[in-house]
């Protein structure tokens, strides 16, 4: 079985992005948004079989990991009550294309942040997610800003009590930002890979998997630009007097695929033991086109994974046995 | 020759470093700083030869090219005035160590920035380092807000007048940002390599080096997270209708090799050209350790780029003749 840890649901409806729009300019003008569209169960079907289901089925992808668009999770906008009802609506959406393409897509949650609101208030609607819908992890924005990094580290206590929540409810966090509004960082190009290198070095200056040994997390996009300074980091580690990268991270931190060319694959694989890294293409995301070089898509990482002609059980925790591993519920959801 | 583009006089003796302590308490304290104080010769010699001046002569460096301190330029402590005596007194120190071991270190200028200060006002400091005291280039910071990503994209018209001086002058600007006051990010393992990543996108986005095409850069730490990922920012390039990151930026900026891995620089060289890597190793600086997996200094670049085994001519290119090309200037310092 090949399991795509990372996709987004970017081909969502008109009528449900239109809504966020008309959400965004109510709150602007201080008035109540209209009421959430219908969406007719053909609709969703329609935004699956011909763009994510089609691309998962030419490429040999069985099921994918399904959240809401990450880029339009955009947590700055509005407050806490705007975030909260686009998350739960989304989540909603997210969870009805897991019951239209049962074993296909299993859902993982947009939480409900809002810049300086506590975490704990995002609990509750992970314990939605997770124990009524189905779900079997959730996205993690560690810079509600939108670009600001207003927030604190990762490793700050004030993120305990979720993190508490996750390991009670055993699902793993994909730490990822979501648009910006600072116009230094292009989203996909530059605040991304930031926020993933940023947080790996988060992990390795703090303690907090001592803290709590059963946390996980997928950092995402291959880990930023970690493995390609992989040197780097456990020369930093041996001089902040931390454990090395494998010890104080790698123990509880996972990075996909999300890696768009040969090249860059084949450092990950060289340098990241294939026990931490999780098969993901971010498909259909950031970058859609056909690379001019290989007549293939620049997501199409199974390509580049297969072309690692990994050992037989290196390919097959890659492709499925690391997911069911860091997802637990991934087994109940897929049975 | 073997020229190394990238070192900081992060062994600077005591009084000086002293002196910026008192500089920032007097400022806090709203009174004058005291004087700077006197720096020998020998002290500057002894803060040399035995550190940089040593390691350059094991591994077979002819020249460094040397600025003062970067995470000790900090832009974002006390005001303009405090930043440009600050910056002043640091680049004066560099030209004594050139003029004490002339052949051997090059003077590249810190700048008077500081956080809303319009750019135009470091342009007399790069004059006076490059005119009067035979400095060759200049470290340009994108974000002398030190993590607040306060001042715009380095695309942004209001950069003009500075490249124009830069033009003029003939010199290169290496991208390089200093400490941070913002926890999310660790100086040297998140915020400068986000910087790089953060820059080249920049640049990928833009119209710059079509506006100013005699503009140029040095990216260092590898590129930040670049090369591991230049599948997508060649996809990026196409889905943002612009020219591929080959054309659009390479036609202008330049990588250095201060990656501290085999793994790494062999990425490197696979896919940036040789004509855009500049040879560089950062020593001493962010990582200074030994890597028990090599009995090596982590920041020993020449040993990763050496194992290489390159065509001669690419060899010169990396070592040498791009140094020269880059820092037309270097010429005329080293005669």
């Amino acid at each position: 079985m090949i399991i795509d840890c990372h996709g987004h649901y970017t081909t969502a409806p008109a009528a449900h992005t239109r809504w966020r729009e008309q959400q965004r300019d109510a709150f602007e003008a201080g008035v109540a948004p209209p009421p959430y569209p219908g969406v007719s169960d053909d609709e969703i079907r329609e935004s699956i079989e011909g763009s994510q289901l089609r691309m998962m089925d030419e490429r040999g992808v069985d099921v994918t990991l399904f959240s809401p668009r990450a880029s339009a999770m955009a947590h700055h906008v509005g407050n806490e009550d705007v975030s909260t009802r686009w998350t739960i609506v989304s989540n909603d959406l997210i969870h009805r294309v897991t019951t239209l393409f049962p074993g296909r897509f299993v859902g993982v949650a947009q939480l409900p942040q809002s810049p300086g609101v506590a975490i704990e208030r995002s609990i509750e609607e992970l314990c939605r997610c997770v124990l009524e819908l189905g779900f079997v992890g959730c996205n993690l924005n560690p810079d509600p800003s939108g670009g600001h990094w207003t927030a604190p580290p990762l490793t700050d206590k004030s993120w305990y009590p979720f993190y508490e929540a996750m390991i009670e409810l055993d699902v793993p966090a994909m730490v990822h930002v979501s648009g910006t509004v600072n116009t230094n960082f292009h989203a996909t190009g530059a605040h991304y890979l930031n926020a993933d290198t940023t947080a790996f070095m988060q992990f390795l200056q703090g303690n907090l998997f001592d803290d709590l040994p059963e946390l996980r997390f997928v950092i995402p996009h291959g880990g930023g630009a970690v493995p390609y300074h992989w040197g780097r980091y456990r020369g930093l580690a041996d001089m902040l007097g931390q454990p090395g990268p494998d010890q104080q991270v790698m123990s509880n931190v996972y990075f996909d695929t999300c890696v768009y060319h040969q090249a860059g694959i084949n450092l990950l694989f060289e340098v990241i033991d294939a026990a931490n890294i999780l098969f993901g293409s971010e498909m259909i995301g950031a970058v859609r086109g056909i690379d001019s070089r290989t007549g293939r898509h620049f997501d199409d990482t199974r390509r580049y994974v297969d072309a690692l002609d990994l050992p037989a059980r290196d390919r097959d925790r890659v492709y499925e046995h690391n997911a069911r591993r860091v997802y637990p519920r991934l087994a109940g959801a897929l049975s």
